[in-house]
């Protein structure tokens, strides 16, 4: 980047956006510039438009000044990199855009702009009395829809796979003319919102995990609410049972009787939701020794290693109830325990609560809260950032703030076929990558399709303990690198690892996504280097390393 | 195209190729130049590699010789332009490019060549005992896989989206070069076969309704048998109930008790499925009488004037017989027949076949051929194609070539929300334009999606009748125009509507297809005019506009 042009370019945002709107105070710049692990990118000022008029006018003075930009929704992109650009830029703030710009009950959609968070959707639908589920994460509501869409990021139920139920996407080009997908450049369209491809070749999936072009609009399908619905959480107290597991959830998955993106969660993840690291009695240095686990599990998890909750969506009960004695019998034979509820089933259970957790050791309490605030049903209050504080001093506070908070998270998530082999192989991996560096194994199973599972493996850690930081990022570089060596590629990267250049095999590959780039945004001013596109830094090493090689 | 280099190409592909690979006789020219409607562009020659990397070769000698190339897989594009390609080319045939390359019975998935059709597929599935469903469609068997795929066609079933099931795309580029979407441009990754999106900018939409690059291989998900299974048919002896039946339908597909793409047929469609025009009594000339039309139904249709075929595939018989009440209860109200059959019911009623025929005016015997042999199981035996000959002097030949037999078929697919009130707006105007032009209102409603309709509007008539060709022409644009107006823009074009250019009310999208062509493909070789990108007849009318004008 000309940095010396900066200036000129600030005056001409501020110009066009009010001086209110565009922010380089050092406070406001070092907030922007923190991340969960460590970075090194520089954020030069925040601008804020609140119009799509106004992004194309940034992305026109981003071109006359040659200036990078980096955009953001919501800023929640935590493991990831949160509001740091992967290369020194401008960032974009989309914050001011928070409309929802259109709903449909009957054809159940919501049209909403980048600002519109999952609570916000989950708010306006429920005022609405729309009968319909707003999307879900198991990340904080404060995250963006278009923000985790347009990161092809996991959610949570029957539309967990957020950019396939999603279409009709507004986007500004990084030379300042503004699109529609699908039917969307169709004045008149009826299908607009209602059919994702269009005439014509369908442009959408250009528009996720790149730099093509800032997303200013995009419609969301929602599922209605069930008609009768029903929770269901299982154990596994070893892991032995767990390949059988995963082989019958994906029978279940193919054939229909499941349809939902479900979790299954290993017992260092479960138990950093609920404590905090026993600086007394271990030193941080290391991760958390296996005896205390134990000690842990079968004091408090009822034994569990592994736990999993999914949810049975049915339009009758007894749909559901069939559904149900389905999913027991496959599920069955692999699981310590498993338990359904359903409003009338969780009423009772209710009272039931402690000689339940005396019998059997489970925590009927906390499943209920789990049924009745069920993320299935798209009500984002599910706390699972809080494990995000377990090597923290002080336990997750009630509004978590990963960033100002010097938490400590770098995901990995390899993307792994839905097979119980495959996950096996998979753990086996992580498992020694997490030992070899002293951090807790935690980690998560996201059964994101019928075929495939999105692991969401963390190193979670205090980024204020002195040498962790670094330890940390060096975990996951080994992780990764071991993980590709099997063909364990990341369904998502962190902006950490798009400092490489764009991820592949193919030298063909490589070249169309850089010319792609290049006639779309000619001068590169549009977030260089993500998902290694565009990378100015990625082409300086590369002559340097040339001219040390010449 | 620089027709003169042509005597050079061919001798290169000839080389290349072998002789017998490169076809330029006046017979085999004439073939390929047959539609199921008037065209005007030439086919110079057709050319047919067995492998990806001899379609690298022909495609670099085409833009040695800078002569254009119009890829087709089975050649059944029928009703949308058969081999024919918008402008002048040669014909690059891949039906040599029918292996079948991987299969996966765990994930469920298979990996295929252009050449290989949906009876191929289903052939391999049955032979290998793999439990599996193949992809069908309504038309012939003979159709293909990746041909349908990449023109987004609907299909029949569950995964009746063929696209969305589908992904690990191999890519020949229009420059040479070949790539593979998804994880597939990762050597060893695991998922790229299970995973649709790959990481980074997902690119397969791009690859589809477009002249971007020349799709070698495919992977495509396959459903599993279903442990119990139901065909069920109903009929409507008036339109007013149907928009209530299809917000009934939307309701039962959003809920998730119906899943498939299935279809709903007016009765002229049925008719024409059974029948051929009653020349003796009628003039082809004008459409056939409603008088006419009320006879058979009454007769022979049980007094149905539209009839739906749909099927619930379930894990269990609870499963299935929980939805089938469910959706029994929703529709009856709207139907004025729906029966439902389980292999036990089929026995049963086959028995009783005549009687009910004679009680109720249901032709159990036909329902129960479609319940055996269901497409909604991947069976590809169903002959609705046969309806393309009921304007010819003859029946249907078992072995139905629509070109060759010349039949007028010519599609209007328009795309409608799933809203009662829309289909019927969308009916009533198509009925206007086929009164005006004297043909039969030959009408199927596609249910693709949860929230969308795709229609199948077919203008049926004899090429050999003087001057229909041409009253054909006529009603189609005449019909498309009068839809476009109303914002009901089609899913899919046929070679006839590409030739005014990308078709898009924003200049903004135009300009950016445009960019990308230019990039992907710089000479233009790779079919030119295909959804109006990189039209030379387009630009030659433009520029010959703008020499008027000026």
């Amino acid at each position: 980047m000309q940095k010396g042009h900066l200036p000129q370019a600030i005056t001409a945002w501020q110009h066009s956006l009010g001086k209110e709107n565009v922010d380089s105070s050092g406070s406001a710049l070092e907030a922007a510039g923190q991340a969960t692990f460590s970075t090194l990118t520089s954020t030069y000022a925040i601008i804020s438009p609140a119009t799509t008029a106004e992004v194309q006018e940034c992305v026109r003075i981003a071109n006359q000044f040659k200036i990078p930009l980096y955009p953001i929704s919501a800023g929640k992109n935590w493991g990831y990199g949160s509001k740091v650009a992967p290369e020194d830029a401008v960032l974009l703030s989309l914050k001011r855009m928070n409309r929802i710009v259109e709903f449909n009950k009957e054809s159940a959609y919501i049209t909403v702009e980048p600002g519109v968070t999952f609570a916000d959707a989950h708010k306006f639908l429920e005022e609405q009395d729309s009968g319909l589920i707003a999307p879900s994460i198991g990340s904080v509501p404060e995250a963006s829809l278009i923000g985790n869409a347009v990161e092809r990021g996991i959610g949570k139920g029957q539309y967990g796979d957020r950019f396939q139920h999603a279409c009709n996407m507004e986007i500004v080009l990084p030379t300042g003319e503004c699109i529609n997908t699908g039917f969307g450049h169709f004045a008149k369209a009826k299908s607009k919102n209602t059919y994702r491809w269009g005439v014509g070749p369908s442009l959408d999936g250009l528009f996720t995990q790149s730099n093509f072009g800032i997303v200013t609009k995009m419609t969301f399908w929602l599922l209605p609410k069930p008609g009768y619905f029903q929770s269901f959480f299982y154990r596994l107290n070893s892991e032995n049972q767990l390949p059988g597991l995963i082989d019958a959830l994906r029978t279940l998955r193919l054939e229909g009787t499941l349809t939902t993106t479900a979790t299954i969660s290993n017992d260092y993840r479960i138990l950093a939701m609920k404590k905090q690291f026993p600086f007394a009695r271990y030193s941080a240095n290391n991760a958390l020794p296996a005896e205390y686990v134990d000690e842990v599990r079968r004091k408090e998890l009822g034994g569990a290693m592994w736990v999993g909750d999914d949810a049975i969506l049915a339009a009758t009960k007894q749909i559901g109830k069939a559904r149900a004695k389905r999913v027991k019998k496959l599920l069955a034979p692999f699981v310590d325990k498993i338990i359904f509820f359903d409003d009338k089933r969780a009423g009772l259970f209710s009272a039931l609560a402690a000689p339940i957790r005396w019998l059997t050791g489970i925590n009927i309490k906390e499943l209920l809260h789990f049924h009745y605030n069920s993320l299935y049903l798209g009500i984002p209050m599910f706390r699972q950032v809080a494990m995000c504080y377990f090597r923290k001093s002080k336990p997750a506070p009630e509004k978590m703030d990963l960033d100002d908070d010097k938490c400590g998270v770098i995901w990995v998530s390899p993307s792994v076929p839905f097979l119980g082999l495959e996950v096996t192989k998979t753990l086996h991996l992580l498992r020694l990558c997490y030992q070899e560096f002293g951090f807790e194994p935690n980690i998560g199973l996201n059964l994101m399709s019928e075929r495939n599972i999105a692991f969401t493996a963390a190193i979670i850690y205090d980024r204020e303990v002195p040498g962790h930081d670094a330890k940390a990022m060096a975990c996951y570089e080994h992780m990764t690198k071991s993980l590709n060596a099997e063909g364990l590629i990341p369904y998502r990267l962190g902006i950490q690892s798009m400092k490489t250049g764009i991820m592949s095999d193919s030298e063909d590959y490589r070249q169309l996504l850089t010319r792609l780039k290049q006639t779309i945004d000619p001068n590169n001013i549009l977030a260089p280097g993500r998902y290694g596109i565009g990378s100015i830094l990625f082409s300086k090493a590369n002559k340097l390393e040339r001219a040390i090689a010449g």
